[in-house]
């Protein structure tokens, strides 16, 4: 489904999506979410100034992150919030629904299944998976916890895209096996651990030791 | 208190830590959990391809890296395991104990309170704060949640650095306000918003739908 109201914007060339730095698509993001707050602003229009000023970068490095899928905005006028927001999103894949499932009802998968945004953001969860009897029937933001003997059926019935595993680390490869054996495309990755995948299925890793150790460096560096 | 066992490595210029590339800084997290399974096997060297596989990157690419922080290495025999973890955690500044607390004890507080991995990697978390009564007074990992209005005075009393911030959208800016004003230097921010901080604080975001954003995108870029 995409938005079709976008047509101030004009695309004069094909992009290749393999083809795009991915600090670019990195930024995409980070474009999105201020374009959202214009939307809920009811701001109208956006420049690159104020786009690169919401990342912290020159508004230079936005017109050429833009320029890599199209000619995007008016000279005078800037972007149009609506169209350009639609436009990444159509580029990030997200102006369609995922079906995504959360392994691991501890307190990330907890924390996951409670977020009520991630409908808003295209990503549907539509049940999660533990291995403890005592999670299993339990209850979070609407979604609920059947037991992981079901996992494997229930990836090929619901033709589920997307897992956000938040497994034990022990636990991670051999739940991702049996993810990626079962036909799931995507992994959000949450356990500390390189995952052992084949070709045909994506990992993004969210690693909180990792993120902690880039904030101690930049700190030293901001000081030194 | 930096490990003095590493006399193998040379470093035979002193690197500038702000003119680094910030690709090659979240690579040396990665290198450094790929030492840490070498060391916990046993295994005293490893060379360049062996770290390149691990990240998914050329041993071109690795020797590149770490050339920006001095010469590392010996032709043949590859790099010493302990010395060049104890080099990164010396660069990445996690060589040493940083003194963190936990704002928000929701779930992802509560997953950050329970992980009993942060202590080995350098940060340990002192204490936990939220703004609801219920709350407070729970432990989770050893660690027990005081109530909001003993942020500021805690900081400032224990010297604590960084902050792991996972409380409720609307209510981050304002909290990040208060940790600040009470001196902390580095904050963690779970929250989806960008906030709003001077000069002298440093800010590193976990963004879930963001990380979502990019896996979709990587899963179509597979597909074209």
């Amino acid at each position: 489904m995409t938005d079709r109201k976008h047509r101030v914007i004009h695309c004069v060339r094909v992009p290749d999506p393999t083809n795009i730095p991915r600090p670019t698509i990195k930024r995409l993001s980070l474009y999105l979410r201020e374009l959202e707050r214009h939307e809920s602003d009811g701001r109208p229009t956006v420049n690159s100034r104020q786009l690169g000023a919401s990342v912290g970068i020159t508004d230079a490095q936005v017109r050429k992150d833009l320029s890599c899928f199209g000619q995007f905005g008016q000279p005078g006028i800037g972007y149009r919030v609506a169209g350009l927001a639609a436009e990444i999103r159509r580029i990030l894949k997200v102006d369609r629904e995922w079906n995504a499932i959360v392994v691991g009802a501890g307190n990330i998968g907890r924390a996951i299944m409670s977020y009520p945004r991630f409908g808003d953001k295209g990503f549907r969860i539509i049940a999660a998976f533990d291995a403890a009897p005592g999670q299993v029937g339990m209850e979070a933001g609407g979604c609920r916890v059947l037991p992981m003997e079901e996992l494997h059926g229930y990836i090929r019935e619901h033709q589920v895209q997307i897992a956000i595993l938040s497994v034990p680390e022990h636990a991670a490869q051999d739940v991702a096996t049996t993810l990626i054996d079962a036909g799931i495309r995507g992994i959000l990755n949450f356990a500390p651990v390189r995952l052992d995948i084949g070709d045909g299925v994506e990992v993004t890793s969210v690693d909180v030791s990792r993120s902690l150790e880039q904030l101690t460096y930049q700190i030293a560096a901001a000081e030194a």
